[in-house]
């Protein structure tokens, strides 16, 4: 591996490999001190160079169950914005479930054929190996990284299982939650939660006979989340991959959502980031506990002790073992 | 306060003061270095003489809405233990909500007068100071304390609200759910999983005109549990606490369940400390955490500083702060 600070120069000079394999240094999962050390030097500098770009960006999360057509949509409306409006466009995967439930989710870039041969986007695969607690920390810097290296929008692509959607509504300007026209009970199938967070929601498939049942599908979803409490209700529009249809009305209703207050999105910003820092905080403690418990045969000795406490094995184990796989990097 | 094993001493003699003040010791969330090596001399030791004493005792977790006549019950059922069978009974409270929800449970001893002044009786009432993310590590080390103290029959109370649910059913040998007669709807109004993990379910109030409903309810949930997914089905009765129905076939039941295998109840008790090790690890590094994090304010500082990462701040806090925190009892 290239030193860290050279690697970030390569991604700021436009270098696509050197974007993919600095994200893969993001999300690796080594503990080896020296890499610990040379990626926080690494993420120094990424967030000095990108706070000195100062662009402007938009950050979507979209979201949606499978067969809801995520990939197809991306692929019209990152077409879009790479053709149409000479936009760069960054897609990327958030998903902790997938080494469990096999998930295709980016699992590759045939999925999306165009926008993958395009010279304005870049579509990073989801991480192929699941980091227990959630990949958002990474997550994150990968987001700041693709928009130093010159991404104007980043799309970040989400299953509909929960907690995902939640950590990612913190790494977002604006939540797209995606609906197939088929099923009038489609909203019942999505956690309560993200129909909460969607800024957006799109009914998909407005092509075709599926036109009135689209149709009658957003008169279904406008009038059911005019119980639910939000901030501002979300808009709700019918998108076709296939005829274009209301992509190029998305893309104006996210711009003026997103940029419409950009003090208000600075803010929101900011305030994201003290979440992310909890999540991350979380997400990085699970990591390491499960770590330690992995090296060490606690449950045997349990079984074997009959006199030995859980709250000795947990004192033991928290200032102890845990202790000591702390102190890994030096300030 | 005391040496502990002097502590311990008094409470293996009987005295009651001395159990109170041990559990308190138990409770606390001091993190003064000496306080904490000391507890792990107290524990240590009451493993210890737990260990030697080898008394077969029963530990019923009971759970129930408010309003169902936990409370009564308790005591019925108690009374029932301490002067009729001469059995010596301990009530705990688990209730990580009461400090949010002003929770009334075992709020103060007056809900059970004839218990409470009972020789063979010990209540122990609800944690005054949450705890935060779960009181079950010393609730543990507490059954384990009036065990070792002579208490045959250890009840712990919770209320229906999930979590606390999942962790006493780690502490119990057998589980205990109250239902009132009122509304054929009520099972639907508690947590599935509360229901799916009772060995036993109890109808309260089946006394005058409400011995109808509570029979007709008896039947429901017989109806209803069948459709839920046990290893052994529970078994359901009806009582009352004013006409003492169903009080002793209640205590049959619980001793034929618990005590009818005893290699089983103490596989089980064996498998039960993992569990417990995985919550116990968790909360702990949870209160660590927050400690940590109300501590200092990293919060301000990723306000003030725009170019300071989330990654940095996790790495300094973990690595640094949260190192420094751990180090306080040595082996």
């Amino acid at each position: 591996m290239k030193l860290a600070i050279d690697l970030l120069k390569n991604v700021l000079q436009g270098n696509r490999t050197a974007l993919a394999q600095a994200i893969t240094l993001l999300e690796s999962t080594s503990t080896n001190r020296q890499f610990l050390q040379n990626r926080l030097e690494f993420i120094r500098a990424l967030n000095n160079a990108n706070y000195e770009q100062k662009k402007p960006t938009i950050r979507i999360g979209i979201s949606g169950s499978p067969g809801v057509g995520k990939s197809t949509f991306i692929e019209s409306f990152g077409m879009f914005l790479a053709d149409q409006l000479d936009k760069r466009i960054a897609v990327l995967a958030v998903d902790p479930s997938s080494a469990i439930r096999g998930g295709s989710i980016l699992a590759d870039k045939t999925r999306m054929p165009r926008l993958t041969a395009h010279q304005n986007a870049f579509i990073r695969p989801s991480p192929s190996r699941l980091h227990l607690g959630g990949v958002t920390q990474s997550t994150g810097e990968t987001i700041l990284l693709c928009e130093t290296a010159g991404y104007d929008v980043i799309l970040i692509e989400t299953v509909g299982v929960g907690q995902s959607e939640y950590e990612v509504h913190h790494l977002c300007d604006i939540f797209v939650l995606l609906v197939a026209p088929a099923s009038g009970d489609e909203l019942q199938g999505i956690k309560k939660g993200i129909v909460e967070m969607a800024n957006i929601i799109l009914v998909t498939k407005h092509d075709g006979d599926l036109i009135i049942p689209a149709r009658r599908m957003r008169g279904e979803i406008r009038s059911a989340t005019k119980f639910i409490n939000y901030q501002e209700r979300p808009s709700v529009l019918c998108v076709s991959a296939k005829t274009n249809h209301g992509i190029e009305d998305t893309w104006k209703e996210i711009d003026t959502k997103v940029n419409g207050n950009l003090q208000a999105k600075e803010q929101r910003r900011n305030e994201q980031k003290i979440g992310l820092l909890r999540i991350s905080l979380i997400n990085e403690l699970f990591s390491l506990l499960n770590r330690t418990l992995d090296n060490e045969n606690y449950e045997q000795r349990l079984r074997n002790d009959p006199k030995l406490s859980i709250y000795e094995l947990v004192q033991e184990i928290i200032h102890q073992d845990l202790a000591n796989a702390l102190g890994k990097i030096k300030y």
